[in-house]
């Protein structure tokens, strides 16, 4: 037979079973989470119509995007979870309840050149409520408490929620007079923790066209830091000039006066005046997470409050706030790092039962009991010798191996041994089982060690 | 703005929320029955390099399969979910501890003519067990206790694990100097059903081309009938002809004894010499699974042995044994038939917290604290008449509401309201939180209701 070299594709993740467990928890807590605040799973085809996913069209998506034929259909495999959300609610907006709450975590794809850290495949792990026609603000300020118990759920302790308004943005360059060159402000003041403030002010005088006058206007506002009250307090002063700008005010006061009702502590959380996100989606509160010992790797969690999901599906008017965790990115990072808990149970199984007779009977009987209160499980049946049998349970990382002999059978117990430990204890299935979910309930595992 | 009218793709599921509640309950099912046996996740890409999938090539594959060019890439999305398997197995040898226990639930894609209830994208459920160079048999006589455990999970009790071995009938065709035919006469005795015995008799003789008294043969092995002790007792008098056919009688019976042992009734499993599955894969131990009620559907649950996982990528030999669970069309065909239980809670929150008053500190705090008890809790902030809030909470379908006034808060209380029964009790949040967990447990829902 012609043989063919086995690989996987170069910006696609792979995992060996243990860290895809730790994957598998990640989603779990996401998965436990969203539903805690009422989200429903959704889960939409990894192919769509490619005018449908190209609608908005332009730019990088174009090139990104796998797009080919099959028959006479132009299809696509979508590039983010916001595309078909956005079709699913306007195909099926007589079914749904608004608000509409979901979840979805799901691989989207994009043909990006392959670099170290950056996937063509991954998850995003996206949740959006949708207004029909409106959308309390309430909604914007409990989304910074479910990033919060996001983090939280996986071990973190130090990482910020940012949050900022796009409409004091917007107007904010309206009272200056630069509506027309927010855009090209806010790329340039971007910059500010990269090249300082002095050589942000000299771009905006060269490259925007500003006056100096404004520029230092520009750098006053964006250099406004402090406790989120005394932000607060400082943009009081800009009230009373420009309407958009008072009522990106009311928003984000009303975002951040709950925050303890929420639960989310202030260290978490910082209105900041630099977070813009994209242009011409977001015209509300915008998100971003920092890891605040990682900077470099940028935000983990990114979102905001948008006015028009559906506008190239239906003529409904419906607005929204949404975020989204590129899971598959953070969890290259983290493990990286080597910020994932290596103490981690990452066994396929608590138990390997090992059976010392040639009949199996007892042995199969005792696995299945053990089943039977929720301990998993794994029946070797192999023909080794003792050595390579306990050799296999030490590779695998089972906490317990459980030996049958006919002894044991005999006297109607089993020989469990803490793989970590040595101990060995001779116990009845109950006791045995008693013992396995005391010794694994015990240790609290957080999914994150800092 | 143009706008382009949203769909869907035919053949592509996609669900609304109460139904995807239901599915995704189905999946935890699968995951958590499949670690129950040690089987750890696996999650391949859904793109592979077109060559590797296709290093079998030929047929049916090679003209539903997606493939596809990116850049200079030939791409093709994975139509099953073994092949994948056999390319990590082969590509991650030395990173892996044999026997190598995995479960993988994704989607595959098949390029298929659309029809109803036939899907493009659909999930597959599988699990194998890969040996390194050997396999012991008990791997193949816990297959059935798994499928076992799947269904009961899910809440039926009048299906049937039909289990046969290849052996025994490769073993069996040599006898009667058939070895060569016995490709065509599997195809023909799978008519049996149909057609009835006389005409496949007919068939045997003028299509396969054996003699009227081989074709007497065949259909009096192939009609062996009755309990598993009955059929293994009627194959005795087979022995010591053939040594292929001693070695799956052997097999088969190992496989049986045990059952009572693994917790598997006699009347969910039946030794079935009509099942042959696939012709060049299997090579031991094959099952299927079908709904007593529903023969039409099909299996529901097939697979068996096979002595060559990944031939086309190593010169290892890796026997395994595995099973899938086509879950797209298993949800479909349960959903059609009305098999889901319709009484199955498929809202996305445990209760809806509506504030009563304009300030909504204490009614955030309250979901905050329900949340914390593990409900879930969809916090309500719309501006909307009192009516229109209860009728949301009706269309959502939560089990409770909880109204936070004035009153309420005064007295440090809620008014948890049962939406099904109408009661509604003035409470404290500890005690709603009780009131809202016992409700909830009280209630076994099965996922399917026989």
């Amino acid at each position: 037979m012609e043989r063919i070299a086995p690989r996987t594709l170069s910006g696609f993740m792979e995992l060996l079973p243990c860290d895809q467990i730790k994957m598998e928890k990640m989603m779990q807590i996401l998965r436990d989470t969203y539903a805690l605040y009422g989200f429903a799973p959704l889960d939409t085809p990894a192919i769509e119509d490619a005018r449908i996913l190209l609608a908005k069209g332009g730019g990088e998506t174009e090139k990104q995007i796998y797009r080919f034929q099959k028959g006479d259909s132009d299809l696509a495999l979508r590039f983010d979870l916001t595309v078909p959300l956005a079709k699913y609610v306007a195909l099926h907006y007589n079914d749904l309840s608004f608000p509409f709450r979901r979840y979805q975590i799901s691989k989207v794809y994009r043909g990006e050149r392959a670099q170290r850290g950056r996937f063509r495949e991954f998850y995003q792990a996206d949740i959006d409520i949708i207004g029909d026609g409106k959308l309390d603000i309430l909604n914007e300020a409990e989304i910074p408490a479910i990033i919060y118990r996001v983090f939280r759920g996986f071990g973190l302790r130090r990482f910020q929620i940012r949050v900022n308004n796009r409409k004091i943005l917007n107007g904010f360059y309206a009272m200056l007079g630069l509506s027309e060159k927010s855009g090209d402000i806010m790329r340039t003041v971007d910059k500010l923790d990269k090249i300082g403030a002095q050589k942000v002010s000299d771009l905006l005088v060269s490259d925007c066209q500003i006056s100096a006058e404004q520029a230092q206007k520009v750098l006053a506002f964006i250099s406004i830091r402090g406790t989120n009250a005394q932000v607060l307090s400082a943009l009081e002063g800009y009230l009373g000039q420009n309407e958009t700008f008072d009522l990106g005010f009311a928003e984000l006061t009303a975002v951040t006066q709950n925050l303890s009702a929420f639960g989310v502590p202030e260290e978490n959380f910082a209105v900041d005046l630099t977070i813009a996100r994209g242009l011409d989606y977001y015209t509300g509160t915008v998100y971003e997470t920092t890891l605040l010992d990682h900077p470099e790797i940028g935000s983990v969690c990114s979102g905001g409050r948008y006015d028009d999901l559906a506008g190239y599906y239906t003529e409904k008017a419906l607005p929204g706030v949404g975020i989204s965790i590129g899971l598959t990115r953070l969890f290259y990072v983290l493990n990286e790092q080597n910020l994932l808990n290596s103490d981690l149970p990452c066994a396929p199984a608590d138990a390997l039962v090992i059976p010392m007779t040639s009949d199996y009977t007892g042995a199969i009987a005792l696995a299945e009991t053990l089943r039977g209160f929720g301990i998993r499980v794994q029946l070797y049946g192999e023909q080794k010798k003792f050595k390579q049998k306990m050799s296999y349970a030490d590779k695998l990382g089972v906490p317990f191996a459980i030996l049958l002999g006919e002894d044991e059978i005999a006297a109607g117990k089993c020989s469990v041994k803490n793989m970590l430990t040595g101990e060995q204890l001779c116990l009845s299935v109950q006791e045995a089982a008693e013992h396995i979910l005391n010794t694994l309930s015990s240790k609290q595992h957080a999914l994150i060690l800092e």
